[in-house]
């Protein structure tokens, strides 16, 4: 039988990390964000403070400057190497047991792999704003260009490996407005959606 | 106490009807569709059929020149009118008690008004065309063209008059494949969003 995975992309400040782990304590499963970093870290034998600052850095000013230098004799960049490698860091964990896994292009890798429900979580742009606020506090950057930066990032990595629109309704299952459902609404949502087992569909 | 209000969006041929069906048959609570048809043909003094051929009819290739002809003094044409009517129509019916209504932009109109929960159905294009020869059987056009047609006039009905982008994930608080997720699935993760009352983010 086919692995149970939700993944969850989100935009910045949306709370979708949130609710993944609330989501993740009540249904017994395991969760990956940041681990997926460390196993990446693990198998390439790069740093984790390099991954990081290489993740989602295709955004950049220089994305087609980077698009072009520092490849190796295939055509491969640092980025495309480690994108390699977090994709297999996916793959096996989506084949361990059912689990939930935050952004990192998951819903394009697993779709067609395993029982995988999409999801996107988002919510209004001055809600966005109040919460990273409250979460993340106070940054010499206004809330704004730290929430336009953000997605930027998100949308630049998400398009450039899965060529499609990050955020666009047809790439997702269900598109949860945590601003209106609130984030307890959203994982309560979420349950249901598991306990139902979304299959009468298909 | 503010009525509670599920308006329902969708994507031609996804099921969105069926689904509201199902749904209000579930919670026990009106569900309006057609019927704004016959309430506006009733207020306005103006027959069904006309009013049918009108909804909608803002896409036609010859929107533009629709746009500049056949105004009154005070510059509205036909199709204001009905709008006009029509959204007194929808608030009146939101007004008496909770209900499903499909379309007609009544996710914009009420939204700050009442408790809505704003829906959006969407399913991918292939299962849609199955679903339309399905459900209306063959005519003599292509299904492929039958959706392209009522999508785009859809859209720029609810475009025109919101001024909102229709299926963008910002104008919606829950948006579920119907695809993926199944009629009846969709119906439950909606009743269980209505029993669970959606507030707890406000």
């Amino acid at each position: 039988m086919k692995n149970k995975i939700i993944t969850i992309s989100r935009e910045f400040g949306s709370g979708g990390r949130t609710i993944g782990k609330q989501l993740a304590k009540k249904l017994d499963i395991p969760y990956y964000d940041a681990d997926i970093i460390q196993l990446t870290a693990r198998e390439s034998g790069m740093a984790e403070p390099f991954i990081r600052t290489q993740e989602e850095a295709l955004a950049h000013a220089n994305t087609l400057i980077n698009s072009f230098s520092a490849r190796d004799q295939y055509g491969m960049g640092i980025q495309d190497h480690l994108w390699r490698i977090q994709r297999k860091v996916i793959f096996d964990l989506a084949n361990k047991s059912n689990c939930i896994i935050i952004g990192r292009c998951a819903d394009y890798l697993l779709f067609h792999l395993h029982h995988c429900l999409r999801v996107f979580i988002h919510a209004d742009f001055e809600e966005r704003m109040e919460r990273i606020l409250k979460v993340y506090g106070e940054t010499s950057e206004s809330p704004k260009k730290r929430l336009l930066d953000k997605d930027f990032r998100r949308k630049a990595y998400y398009e450039f490996y899965t060529e499609q629109k990050w955020g666009d309704a047809k790439n997702y299952d269900i598109m949860l407005n945590s601003g209106t459902l609130g984030l307890n609404g959203c994982t309560n949502i979420l349950a249901s959606v598991w306990a139902d087992d979304w299959q009468d569909g298909k």
